[in-house]
């Protein structure tokens, strides 16, 4: 392939909800399965998507740990951006994808990280949202500002916000 | 034009909001215009945007027709992202936009099939919402999973997630 | 630098909502501190984000007074997208910032403005809500349509749609 064929894909993921993660596990996915590099930045409530399960509250000031209990995070927890119906709605869309053999959110996380998906932790908005390394699943290994994001972007082919 | 001089945009639509299919169709339009290859990937809640008006509820069992009754679909019957106002506001967003003679989503979408966007369906999306070929306008001529979408975005210069 | 290779970097900034444009101004100010051309261009609700704090109620017929009053815009009135809580999560989001010495909204968008990065505002937005040149802030000082904003978009690297 000639250098300046640049190859690859980089997803900032900014949401917290359950539709928007799956869509962007589904990209990524997809192109980690092309044999594309691809790098997900998970900033703002798009943490919620890679905290543990386990859910910690958060340290720090009430005001992190306020924000934390509003928002525990978990790719369990997470809801449907429309339709959710008090949580019905996300109850019935989990449904409908286990019907049709489509994996869970979690699945589909442990999957990108068998593909060798890199997910990045935006250091960012763990220190606004009190939160520090150990609070994110193991896939997680990477902490680290917009400019390692913005660097990473500059080297794919397919950059998306999502 | 040399060869390693990409062209071409492509859009995922992914919401089902009236303003955000309007600037999707907007942005491929003008690129569409430029004689530029647009392709649109309508996925998710994205896909209420390309349901024909008739609304169909949708075949298999009550999970799939209750998902499709309450987000019944089709350009006409989309609302606002914000401002909605129990139909109020996306009302006065349409009155205002056909006193500066702008083309309503419907017309965008008819200019879009003449300037040769296109509009694929993402099957995925599709199968969990129980919707088939049929139910779309004639304008959406392709049913494609994911790696279809990758590899039109690795071949374009502009990617956008809408 | 070879002439292939391009360098610099655009954003759509189609929402008006505070976590939202601080997340675009982030990327456009960690971009442009790494001196690459940084494009935003601001439509629909995005346009609420550069609006001048005064907010006249914008000109024209009743509808569009009502959409301005309803939408005042303006940096420092821009809410969070979720968990706003009736202004209290914006209000604790913005404290937390503060806290930790990080810029409010306004400042990154004077900061973005001695940066270099070029802020147009979408015309076709603009008249649809009754504003025109002198509602925004003077570091918006490019009003451009569409085309304009594909043309960047195709010279650059990075194109975000946010």
């Amino acid at each position: 392939m000639p250098e300046d064929k640049k190859r690859g894909v980089t997803i900032v993921v900014f949401s917290g909800e359950l539709d928007r993660a799956l869509a962007a596990f589904n990209i990524a996915n997809t192109a980690a399965a092309m044999d594309l590099p691809v790098t997900m930045f998970f900033t703002f409530w798009g943490l919620g998507v890679i905290k543990k399960e386990e859910g910690k509250v958060g340290s720090g000031n009430w005001m992190k740990r306020m924000m934390n209990v509003m928002d525990r995070g978990g790719a369990k927890r997470l809801k449907l951006s429309k339709m959710n119906m008090g949580g019905m709605g996300t109850a019935m869309m989990k449904k409908l994808m286990a019907q049709h053999n489509m994996p869970a959110l979690g699945e589909m996380i442990k999957m990108a990280d068998q593909l060798g998906v890199r997910m990045l932790a935006c250091t960012t908005s763990m220190a606004l949202m009190g939160l520090d390394e150990k609070d994110f699943i193991p896939s997680v290994k990477e902490f680290v500002g917009a400019a390692t994001y913005v660097g990473n972007a500059l080297d794919s082919d397919v950059n998306l916000f999502i």
